[in-house]
């Protein structure tokens, strides 16, 4: 071989190998990951159905396209209330919904959404990141190969709207109130007729009369649910003082991600979910003062204490009976309680104080 | 020339080509900016000094090293009150500091920490993100070269340690208290004798009598000062129900990050912020749990109505005041006060009516 032939090998050698170098780096650096989300919410909802949107852009832009999320609402998956299974079997990467949809099948997701006499929206931020909740919901949907991250806070919610006033713990005997999940039992342990309607039907239940109450989720989102019109009585917040949606990852595909798209990801997350608590207060205000101007008429309503108290009391025994029954649910229940009470301390001297100088 | 001659030098042509496009691509994707931050606060500050930290950590992860971000603290700088000059002049590219220290300097900087009788922390993120405030604080800093991001809040603050209780307005006149800034301006204004201290005189100038009161932020940070020890009355909060501290950005060294940078930038802000929220959150909760337990005696008061009123007029005079001088002035003050009559309604209605239920 001559040196001109043996050059000229060693350059063709060195330039496949650079080639191959090139394509294999590229292809590292630039792999795209096309990850699929189904949520809970129909189409274009407002606030709710935002977070995943808002997500997947700033996912999308922080990794330069190399995150591509598509967002299947409930209209192309049929199934809201499955999202967890989906996401579960690897169906979809990723969900966004609500934990406490889950409770009856893994009964301790109850505790991640918002508890009646609970923790309000920054409590429980504060309990989720400061306080062990990260951990305890790990521990609650590491079993069925999931991720749960905050998804996103719609805000203190309002107790719903009745047709009549309540006076006194008897005014609730019998009431037929459209209150699903948790809350549900606690009305049915005081006495009350909790039933669950599709909210097509909402309206025209409370017209007829078919119920006497409902509650729904607080200005936004009631305001063009029209109940101002028929239900006058609007009564202020017990049962879910701070809704947080959850972001679901099924852990298969968080294991193949690259550590900065996991972190690209979890932080898509924790901005989508701020923006959403931000985006409903904002919107709870300005519905709220449109009900003013255009209903006056509405009245707001506290229950009373005897009232307030036999539902407190109601929450606790129920808590109670799920604490004896499953030692995980007795740690998520003391640990939300010793939290509570530890920042309902301060949150009294600070926030409540402030609010009484008006 | 020979074939086989041709085909060497192509293969020259296309390998010299080829190195030179992979050392352009992988210089491009793989530049690393190397940023300077200045903060205010001494080396090792509890929640103050951790938003910058988690900021940068945040932000090189996300990057895969491609932001790497070096924090000078006081100590080294030297100009605790000077990170507003020294990222104009881009001597550093970043800060991490308080809004309203520059007022001397940028009379307008001060409506974006916190205002006497103004929004609470969440209210105040909502008029942010919602309510047009990061496009004000813009238009405020843009004329001295610099971007500027909320950066993180240390909760509602307490009115102060009193070592007598005010039960008139009479009881202000003459009272010589530590209260720095507009919140002194307004004492001032009532006939009380504001001044500033440095922090490590504070306690033995209480102690002494030198001052017979003064502000400091809140339980987390005031309980290491032990003031406790020496002023029974803790007073409720009025001038500062929801600091937040500011991260501020060189113009030059923005421009020069590429998309997606600025954008990890930015979301580490963001996420760096809110966690410092929950930890001033959770801080607080665990040091107010620590006084009442370990100094049972701490009187918590409110001001009384009538003292409440005659400040709450002496800010609204005040502002009027800068109202009248400047009409970006009067943009913001007025933005501020729209946006937290609004907010204001639906907290009443909601946080406000929850928490009186206890």
């Amino acid at each position: 071989m001559t040196t001109r032939n043996k050059i000229l090998l060693l350059i063709k050698a060195a330039s496949v190998a650079l080639l191959a170098t090139v394509s294999l780096s590229a292809q590292a650096a630039e792999k795209v990951y096309r990850l699929k989300l189904a949520e809970t919410w129909g189409p274009n909802t407002p606030i709710l159905g935002d977070a995943s949107k808002n997500m997947a852009k700033l996912a999308n832009e922080m990794s330069n396209g190399r995150l591509q999320i598509r967002i299947d609402s409930a209209n192309k998956h049929k199934a809201p209330l499955g999202v967890f299974d989906m996401v579960k079997s690897g169906q979809y990467d990723l969900g966004h919904s609500s934990s406490y949809y889950w409770k009856g099948k893994v009964p301790n997701t109850l505790y991640f959404s918002s508890m009646p006499f609970g923790m309000m929206t920054t409590e429980q931020y504060a309990w989720f990141y400061q306080g062990g909740g990260m951990e305890l919901m790990q521990e609650v949907y590491a079993p069925h190969n999931l991720l749960s991250f905050p998804g996103g806070n719609s805000d203190i919610q309002m107790g719903g709207w009745f047709k009549k006033e309540i006076n006194s713990i008897d005014d609730l005997k019998g009431l037929k109130m459209r209150i699903p999940g948790f809350a549900g039992e606690v009305f049915a342990k005081v006495g009350a007729k909790p039933t669950n309607i599709a909210p097509g039907e909402l309206y025209t239940s409370l017209e007829r009369g078919t119920i006497d109450a409902l509650e729904w989720v607080g200005p936004a989102f009631d305001l063009r649910m029209g109940f101002q019109k028929i239900a006058p009585y609007y009564y202020t917040a017990w049962h879910e003082p701070g809704s947080e949606t959850q972001f679901l990852v099924n852990k298969k595909t968080w294991d193949k991600l690259p550590k900065d798209l996991q972190l690209i990801l979890e932080t898509s997350f924790r901005v989508a979910a701020f923006d959403m608590y931000t985006q409903a207060l904002d919107a709870n205000a300005s519905s709220w003062a449109t009900m003013q101007s255009d209903y006056p008429d509405i009245k707001v309503r506290d229950f009373p204490p005897e009232v307030l108290q036999t539902m407190r009391t109601a929450t606790d025994e129920l808590l109670a009976e799920q604490a004896a029954k499953d030692p995980l649910a007795k740690k998520i229940i003391d640990s939300q309680a010793n939290y509570a009470k530890k920042v309902r301390a301060w949150t009294n001297i600070s926030t409540k104080a402030y609010l009484n100088h008006e």
